[in-house]
């Protein structure tokens, strides 16, 4: 078996928090970059042969996508984040998951107050995103009311389970509001870790769960280094181009002036090859 | 193409209420029996000829899990139901999935109060189970409390989006309760589909869940009585005895009498013989 | 329910003839454009509303890879290939299969015979691809030991199975050549099957499979009009540069000249860019 | 991170012979008995108290079907097996695959040739399985024909990959038959890798994926012996009987003489009941 990696093996069990209750926790790993090249190795045989390096057949393998070798390496979490956030993360089907269940035991009262500069405008370019932040009046106004409410909720979801009461848990659980923490353990490949990464360390992805996606690249970074390092070249920080912006682009490089209107393209296309000029 | 089977044309579009605010709907669907029968006998060649009828090989395959047929068959619903009931759901990962977001739009003032006789303590004998209803008072008082919470965190959750405040839509709905209602589209094939409903509209299953199941064992009927029919026979009513037990069962049938004692078995596997002789 | 594409429904049954003896005939279908629309405005809600058009809709969630509505719409195959591009096939796990048992049924005798100008060299520049053809000689020599070798076992599994012998057909099938056909079921959602034949309409896709995947673009067109051009516009004829090329081309848009040398790119990488100026 | 079980580490790198040139060789592993615990106590909570053992918790969450749990670990084989197998192994699509491409490289000159007791007979009752052996005369001259059709298969492959020739290597493996031996590296978790063994290690399995499954048992009992002694009591050695079923065992323990005429079974299902009174 190839030997662990020793600087991973040190950060399992270490809990990394995240926002005000949450957490990322690595309860155990399998393989590394080496065991992506033992995998792709074997399926490409002597194929591979030509490709001298380690570094530069996963770079190879990551650029064109042959994913399956980055599926031999996986990666188990303890989580802990806000049920809203949770049910975001849950929606990546190719995971295994066992989460902490209200149905059989009490949640705990713990939940998610956004940091006074997070509680930001509804944003106005972005349907779904957020913007600069309320005004400080504003912004402990929603502070506080966010607080009263999640403690109230929880008041009488403690009642409810009181032995007064004695209201089943299953349907007392209902109360409580969708920033309450939930925990879960969570086991995954390497391909869909860093796909996972890919869409929820995006600057569109929402801010509460960007944050456990920046933990979690810098995992990827310790786990296997070849790996993350060719997914930030040849993926996240990479840019796809349609068939008809190819067309400007060659335009471009011989020196034409292009214009939206005469360029064949709509205006969110043609803007996106601002990243050239600006 | 097999022409669609009328009965279930005539049920899509049709809003199937349930809960106080919830919904089944097909949008759509595709096969039937015929479609499993026709997989089947091009995955069997002649060897499913021995087997007569239609009925017959659906029962065969449904018996002896020879399930990929039944995957050739789909359905797609419109689903309405509460966030907690949604939570459960969505741990279905073989499905395809579009949700209502949050982010993107806002969230309508329905939530989920039980009927009073729902009102349930916590049962004695099922961690995650309720029991008898509470007294008429106590219920009252649940009941206005799950209402007055509700309303409480949905007035301020307005309030966060009011022009006055302008909270980010993707931050204000964290302050909703795990009651409120979300819909979703939600494309299956009829093996999952009848997995889900195996699972969900067993007795231990939650109530609020179990009532979509249980109309959807309605709907799966008309779908696909044949393979439905196998299905209630041999999965859903069926019972799974260990090595063990069916040693015990055999002593029944010869007439001895055996006790939990010089059974071999746990009292939890003695007891699940009580089926038969009580 | 959204009335079905008449185009589609014509396809319905056609065999589309592939190979020697291959064909793809469409079973059933669900979904189409609409369907795709009809998920996404439901999930994004109002945030919908200010893309005015489907077609700017469609685009919007191919070009930034909001899959899901696509998975709203599933298609059903009958394929019949020979075994070696099956393998290749099957290895795509998000599909549903029911496939010819040649434990229970005798394979018929037809076999691939790749056309004269198909019998080529092995690629001088590409590990896995072929390249010019074989000389006239050459080329009929290898036709003629392939069908020889095909019909040897073909006729040496006839006498395995023959009343004389009885061979069991789980066991007599393993004489047969991976060049044999085998036929199967295939059901698969729009996303995936796109996504196949991205990968398998592709130049480096081996042209025996590259033929189905071709005719299955073809498909789709009549299926999905609007979903497969954005698809054709920011998928398949799109180009991914990594964020050291898109660095390059910003210094070739400004006119610089640059050498691969100094460019920091790996010759490959740096190849890549020829696109533009080729 | 929980240590790792030395039995299981013992294992790791051996290669176990399978048939006349397969293998099976563990990679690596990840996880047990314990991390099923582990999991399942974070899932249930405080719910789990009460099964005051590991041995016991396992022992229901197998009994339940409460699967979760056991996806949290995960084993990683190298595999070498025939090509016919490798394709029934595959329908098998929760894994991850590497498999050895005869696009890019040459496949070795191995080929699966019974032993003489396997050349058996098709089974009489039984469509897709194998009976008593054939006669030695028909025996040797069946191994004699797979053996002859096998090596002048594979000579015509040589020479087609020969430097006279040169044809391509992704046409030139067509000529090789399904008994020629394919490898590949093999990722699956446990509930998985034991939903494969019910199937495989089933006696109605093909033998030649049989002894694959049957290994594959062993070494599970090696990782995770509560488990898999779990899983052999109440998944591979236990019944399942249909409601009918259930009915008529009810009579049968009452003392009443059944008859399958008037017993409401068809003729399967009655005989299922012999195993209680033969």
């Amino acid at each position: 078996m190839i030997p662990k990696n020793q600087k991973m093996l040190d950060l399992v069990e270490k809990e990394h928090k995240i926002l005000d209750h949450g957490f990322i926790r690595i309860i155990d790993f399998m393989g590394g970059d080496e065991a992506i090249v033992q995998a792709a190795r074997v399926s490409y045989g002597s194929g591979t042969k030509a490709v001298s390096t380690d570094k530069a057949l996963i770079n190879y393998l990551v650029k064109h996508k042959h994913t399956s070798p980055l599926e031999m390496c996986e990666i188990k979490l303890h989580l802990k984040m806000p049920i809203f956030v949770a049910r975001q993360w849950i929606r990546h089907r190719t995971a295994s998951i066992n989460e902490y269940s209200a149905r059989y035991s009490v949640l705990s009262n713990e939940y998610y107050i956004p940091e006074l500069n997070r509680i930001q405008k509804q944003s106005k370019d972005n349907k779904q995103g957020s913007g600069e932040p309320l005004s400080p009046e504003l912004a402990n106004k929603v502070k506080n009311l966010l607080e009263e409410d999640a403690k109230k909720c929880y008041e009488d979801y403690e009642f409810f389970l009181s032995d007064e009461v004695n209201f089943a848990r299953e349907l007392a659980r209902m109360n409580l509001n969708l920033n309450y923490y939930t925990e879960f353990y969570w086991k995954i490949d390497l391909h869909n870790f860093l796909h996972f990464i890919n869409l929820r360390a995006h600057p569109h992805a929402q801010y509460e769960i960007r944050v456990y996606a920046e933990k979690m690249l810098e995992i990827a970074k310790t786990w296997c280094p070849f790996a993350t390092d060719a997914f930030e070249n040849y993926v996240m920080n990479a840019k796809t181009f349609s068939k008809t912006q190819i067309e400007v682009i060659k335009k471009m490089i011989k020196g034409e002036i292009v214009e939206q209107e005469n360029s064949g393209l709509s205006k969110r296309d043609f803007n996106d090859l601002d990243i050239f000029t600006k």
